[in-house]
């Protein structure tokens, strides 16, 4: 057998962190299978255009998809919960509720309609909360707020006022740089400084309640998949799992270089939210998900999971790696 | 070609999270080379005994080893380094310098001369601190203790005038219930439900100071891994870094449930470690370390590289997992 599989991503071509951890995937594959399946990959707009990958890994045009679960709310509402919700798990905590909580199973189901099994591929850990062209002292500066925020974080902007905009990561920079955006939510430190973003908008601010933990995906077209023989499929499983480890490896490796140069020799003013906006937030964050969930009856499914099992971690880490986080200090 | 590999590990057979993540690890090998290469997995005691795993991987009794980088300081003083080190890295900063901060060039370095190959092949996460059969209520307490604590940090404790006893975890429980020992360090919620600690010793002390982020190793004798064509090689590469994934959550999830029956049902007092014994214990782990690098001109430059990273690992998380742990509360 010597299968040539496309690979469609969301990501331009070789993007530090998104776009190498799907060239990574397709070289581990193809490495893994001595070439008995090769994978070819095509960054954003190549093949298909970035928020399309769904529908093309889904009707056979690729046989593999690299994205992020939460651009496709559109076509399953429970979508968001497998990459990142708002207050909701970080990277250890997603790993561990997909693959010892359950959550693995729910993201099966969901896609299994739309012909895609999907995996966890990859990690960004805890994002900054973003760029803002001025500083924000308390929940009134949000309102009126002109803030680029996909997803489910955006929603919870417009709950307390804010007026969230969505737009291709390569049109921050100028938006901001205009005035048509106040200001914008990225990734982090790694891939906002290779933005430019500090030029635009001088204060950082942290920490990424809206994107803790966020889930990067790889999508198979199943009838593809499930034509594989056992050993294949096993190499494909260990592929994926292994760019699940790295990527978020490479984000917490890179991630603090880009701080320390952002912060030092770029003058980012580096801030926390204040502590009333993250508490609003947080209210708004819960108000939105029990919306979500009470409007749909799969996404009620996996609200209550993901909560239940965020909860026992909260716990947990509580006494683990939060409190080793404040005795290293 | 067919090949009948043998892996010896520093487990029971099965024991959860490390004995089962060995099994995994043999067990995806089997799976994703086709068997290729079949792994059959020995556990502690049952080829070699758990503390000859090194040697019996270098000799080439056996291929494959499952095991932990610090109980190889007698063979080599750095290599706690490539495990854990008290306040040195968690979970997610290992893998991270172990991957992208240099760390594993240097642990291949080490290892070399011993002919073998290291992979990371799993981590725990942070531990508890202990159970201690009386309340620790400062410093004076630590003096005259008789606890059960391996490496670096029994160095540690014994700095502050506990004594530091090895036992294997087997040995534990039966230690405790004779007053033969008054405090004992074993992993976390988890596996310390199984053997039953509570039951002898009350209180639970957060957090593991000691193994913050412990990773396991799956060491390969060189010779054979060497031989393998580069498919092998690869499949092996994605499959330790797979379980490095795996055991993680399993431990994330686990831990946190065994936890909640250790507090709500069986009554263990969860404790912080007093601020002054922390502050303590972060100074006398600074002075062993730093006494290990002067002895050891290998250590050395292990320590640089691990505390250089350690020091911007510790910035950026400070605004980003630490931060975000605080705001979801």
């Amino acid at each position: 057998m010597r299968l040539q599989w496309k690979m469609v991503t969301s990501w331009p071509t070789n993007f530090p962190g998104l776009g190498t951890g799907a060239a990574k995937l397709a070289e581990r594959i193809t490495q893994a299978t001595g070439g008995r399946i090769t994978v070819k990959v095509f960054g954003s707009g190549e093949l298909v255009p970035p928020f399309e990958v769904f529908d093309a890994v889904s009707r056979g045009t690729a046989e593999i998809g690299h994205s992020a679960a939460y651009y496709w709310r559109g076509k399953a509402a429970a979508a968001p919960f497998f990459c990142a919700v708002p207050f909701g798990l970080n990277a250890q905590e997603m790993t561990a509720w997909l693959r010892f909580g359950g959550g693995l199973e729910l993201w099966r189901e969901l896609y299994a309609p739309f012909n895609l099994v999907p995996f966890p591929a990859g990690n960004t850990g805890v994002q900054l909360a973003g760029w803002f062209r001025k500083p924000i002292a308390g929940v009134a500066d949000l309102r009126g707020l002109k803030m680029r925020i996909p997803g489910l974080g955006g929603d919870v902007m417009q709950a307390l006022g804010a007026v969230p905009v969505n737009l291709p990561g390569a049109e921050i920079f100028t938006s901001l740089q205009s005035g048509a955006i106040d200001a914008a939510e990225w990734v982090g430190p790694y891939n906002d400084l290779a933005f430019g973003l500090h030029r635009v908008a001088k204060y950082a601010y942290y920490p990424g309640w809206q994107e803790p933990g966020p889930t990067l995906e790889a999508m198979f077209h199943k009838p593809a998949f499930d034509a594989l023989p056992d050993d294949l499929k096993a190499i494909i499983e260990a592929c994926c799992a292994a760019v699940n480890d790295e990527m978020l490896a490479e984000y917490t490796a890179r991630n603090q270089q880009a701080l320390d140069l952002l912060v030092r020799e770029h003058g980012a003013q580096l801030r926390r939210l204040p502590e009333d906006v993250l508490v609003a937030l947080k209210r708004a964050a819960d108000e939105v998900l029990e919306a979500l969930a009470g409007a749909d009856p799969f996404a009620r499914r996996v609200y209550d999971s993901m909560r239940a099992f965020r909860a026992q971690a909260q716990a947990w880490h509580s006494v683990s790696e939060e409190a080793f986080y404040q005795a290293r200090r």
